[in-house]
């Protein structure tokens, strides 16, 4: 692409963005189709087919034009939507530019092969095998941090984390993650014991799946989820996927239980709905982009956690789920809420309940931060992962790698500073909805009378349409008064589990 | 793209087509996505993301670089499967380079207007309507063919065949369909009269739509379409789309009819085999590519009249629809061979039997060819479709411009010359098994015991390998002794409908 002199150079930029958000149109719509309907045979084609995109976009991305156009639109008269958006720009270009051409070849070789590995040696709890690909998945993720640090000006973790929650650093989440290790195991202990005394009955299947699809189609309308722009799909990995007007979620089913793929499907909504209702005067600038993975993972917690678990919800919720199997002792309105809030530590991160979920997510986060500032190298996992997962969780892990450091595909993916955003996401989540009940006095008599519009009238004025418009900070504080405050989200887990 | 000048021209172009063949990989899974997945909201992102990829395409084969590499490579050592390929790069990139960007755009936005005014105009009845905008559409269509003329040598209708049936010219095509004119009317009335003696019995329905998707693909498996490499889906008009090693099939289903969704899945197999099969050490390459439209019909009517109609292969057919729906008389063999060989002249050409869809497509060719010599003029179109119905068919369709020249999406999309590639490829598909039962002496008794295979063995060696290594006549004396004979399809039509 070639940016005209004789335009100005913001007009220029939004065009090419334009262009690379058609570009990825076709990309997401492609790597949904991989997801949930390509055969097998289509695979190497598909790749090359997507390579080619991601390398065209990659050529626009990385114009040598481009840097100026960038420093003569920081000139131009700009209104303040604009400007927000031109530093979205900036953002972009800096995180495209950032390495050089050799290392994202290094880093795509490596991750590839090491991801592919991984696959087989995942189920065959094979450590050392992981460990030979694993080590240069590490090593380029250093020198990628090293590089990104430099440009940003950030400590390398924390520029790696930047990529996904601009603006977040480790010395904050150190605070944050410092003063939830001191309550969490102490309340899941708590939480545990006042669990035990209040068993819940299990729901008896089969659950035929044609039922189960339609009582998530039926639940997602509730939660306002426009068909017209999206659907509901199967695939081994749920994920929300598509583009702001087409969104494409995926959840999976399974006739032995259908709280998995009903709560997947509350859960993806969330994302759903932050996607569909993204500024669509804006779409296809950086400015209209979701704020962070944080802000989303808060949005898919608003619906699965907050409001997916609210009382008044699931009181709601239990006659369409009786209407769709049959109704059953086990579907009681209480015995539901027993049976979806039931906690209970466990290996795995993404079968974690509200309450163990960050558990998981600060072993990590302190294993891999480690990891990239060379303080620990990759073979010293195991013994760490062992230490957290009986310190924060109480469970024995030594030797069972397969549902340990094998468990996530995060890291053989060479995606380091991601994990933190699930809990980030949780705390947002509950700090939303305190906003949320000052602004909406009577919000849990709505939540109870069935009424979800006002959760979704605050998300939308609140989060959706302001988008990546302004920091998550300033967001977080035009939102509810403040910058993230954990606060909200001990207040939230003890309300809910200990009452 | 830059054709670096140490590169062998022939490579940097095998190069630049691959990577146009990735390219078209998105644009066809989009496309099929947008048939078959896509919710209404999708539909202007989509379209915007396509069109960048269309653009995207187009300068790349655009590039004024190419002719002299083009020309270049002329002077290079290649064998001659590689002079085939470069042969078919040069057709390319006549093709796209023979019309000024100017014009292109005005045939986007005539044909664009045209074809979405028709959407209400057909239903709606208004032929006076249709014309304001068609007007335009045969007017950019003139000067295309013009434009092709020059380039290619050819008469002007000849040219725009020639992007769809290469090597095909109206001095063949008037003594083929002049031929066929003498006798198919009469031939239709003999059927008529020698059908109404034995009347078929009607199935009686409903036929659930999941046992209609089962048996479709119980049938496509029988005739060894890859399911590894595909899929069936449901669009409002079936179609075989998707990638080589990734074909995508559609049909439709009502509950009231199967047989209609039964060999439009037959029909599809034919082309998706076809594609399944293109040679794939040349994938990506212009001679890897389907010969032409009409031999990809070829295909597609070897499978669902060659084979599918056949007395051998519906005795096998049968018992797999009475296990699909449970038995009832009119599924007896002689029975389902009398209704799917029944033979009467209708409006719709999609629609028509074996028998009369040439009388359709001589139609077409007649009005369509003379448009774009002009001499007619659109207003002409509706005299001589109601004459031209009354002579090959026998119908009055005065008035009834829905069910008469607005019934096709063809020209309201300005494909001219497109039309007589169905009755080409049915007269192909009638040569190749003619030439098939010289080669394969038993091969009615294997059809009839079962045994596809000898059919698919002969279509692969002859038709799919070979791909467009040779010209279509080329490839016809190759696998059949001899250029296209229309006399295969008349004996073939005698043998059928007068046995």
């Amino acid at each position: 692409m070639t940016l005209a002199s004789t335009t100005p150079s913001y007009d220029g930029l939004t065009q090419l963005f334009t262009r690379l958000h058609h570009l990825a149109h076709v990309q997401s719509i492609a790597y949904w189709d991989q997801a949930a309907n390509m055969p097998p045979g289509g695979a190497a084609a598909r790749a090359g087919a997507l390579a080619e995109v991601a390398a065209i976009s990659h050529r626009l991305r990385t114009d040598p034009a481009l840097r100026s156009a960038l420093e003569q639109a920081q000139e131009e008269a700009l209104d303040e939507h604009q400007r927000a958006n031109l530093r979205e720009m900036c953002r972009e270009w800096r995180s495209a530019n950032a390495l050089p051409e050799a290392l994202v070849q290094r880093k795509q070789l490596a991750t590839a092969r090491c991801e592919h590995a991984w696959r087989r040696q995942r189920p065959a709890n094979d450590w050392a095998g992981f460990l030979d690909n694993f080590r240069e998945v590490v090593s380029v993720a250093r020198e990628e941090a090293q590089l990104l640090s430099q440009t940003t000006g950030l400590a390398p973790y924390d520029a790696l984390m930047d990529q996904y929650e601009p603006g977040m650093g480790c010395a904050q989440l150190d605070r944050l993650f410092g003063d939830l290790r001191q309550w969490l195991p102490g309340l899941i202990r708590q939480v545990r014991e006042h669990q035990a005394r209040q068993p819940a009955l299990r729901p008896v299947g089969p659950f035929p799946v044609a039922a189960q699809r339609a009582l998530c189609e039926r639940v997602m309308r509730w939660l306002g989820f426009d068909f017209d722009a999206g659907r509901l799909d199967v695939s081994t990995h749920p994920f929300a996927g598509g583009v702001p007007e087409d969104v494409r979620l995926t959840t999976r089913f399974s006739e032995q239980e259908f709280l998995t793929s009903l709560y997947g499907a509350i859960h993806e909504t969330g994302h759903g709905r932050y996607e569909q209702n993204r500024p669509r005067e804006w779409l296809g600038q950086p400015v209209s982009l979701a704020r962070s993975m944080g802000i989303h993972e808060s949005q898919s917690l608003a619906f699965e956690m907050q409001l997916g678990h609210h009382p008044g919800f699931v009181a709601r919720l239990a006659p369409m789920i009786a209407e769709a199997f049959g109704d059953q002792p086990a579907f009681a309105p209480d015995n539901l809420l027993r049976l979806i809030n039931q906690v209970e530590p466990g290996y795995i991160r993404v079968d974690a309940d509200e309450l163990t979920y960050p558990a998981h997510v600060m072993l990590r986060y302190g294993i891999e931060r480690r990891l990239i500032e060379r303080e620990i190298e990759p073979e010293d996992i195991p013994a760490l992962w062992d230490a957290g997962m009986a310190e924060l969780l109480g469970l024995d892990t030594r030797g069972n790698f397969k549902d340990g450091p094998l468990q996530d595909v995060h890291w053989p993916e060479g995606m380091f500073g991601y994990f933190p955003c699930y809990t980030l996401g949780a705390m947002y989540a509950a700090q939303w909805f305190a906003a949320m009940r000052r602004d909406v006095p009577d919000l849990d008599a709505q939540i109870s009378a069935g009424h979800l519009a006002p959760v979704a009238d605050w998300l939308r004025q609140h989060i959706w349409q302001p988008a990546s418009r302004w920091s998550t900070d300033e967001l977080a504080r035009r939102a509810s008064g403040e910058a993230l405050n954990p606060a909200h989200f001990r207040a939230h887990l003890e309300a809910r589990y200990l009452a």
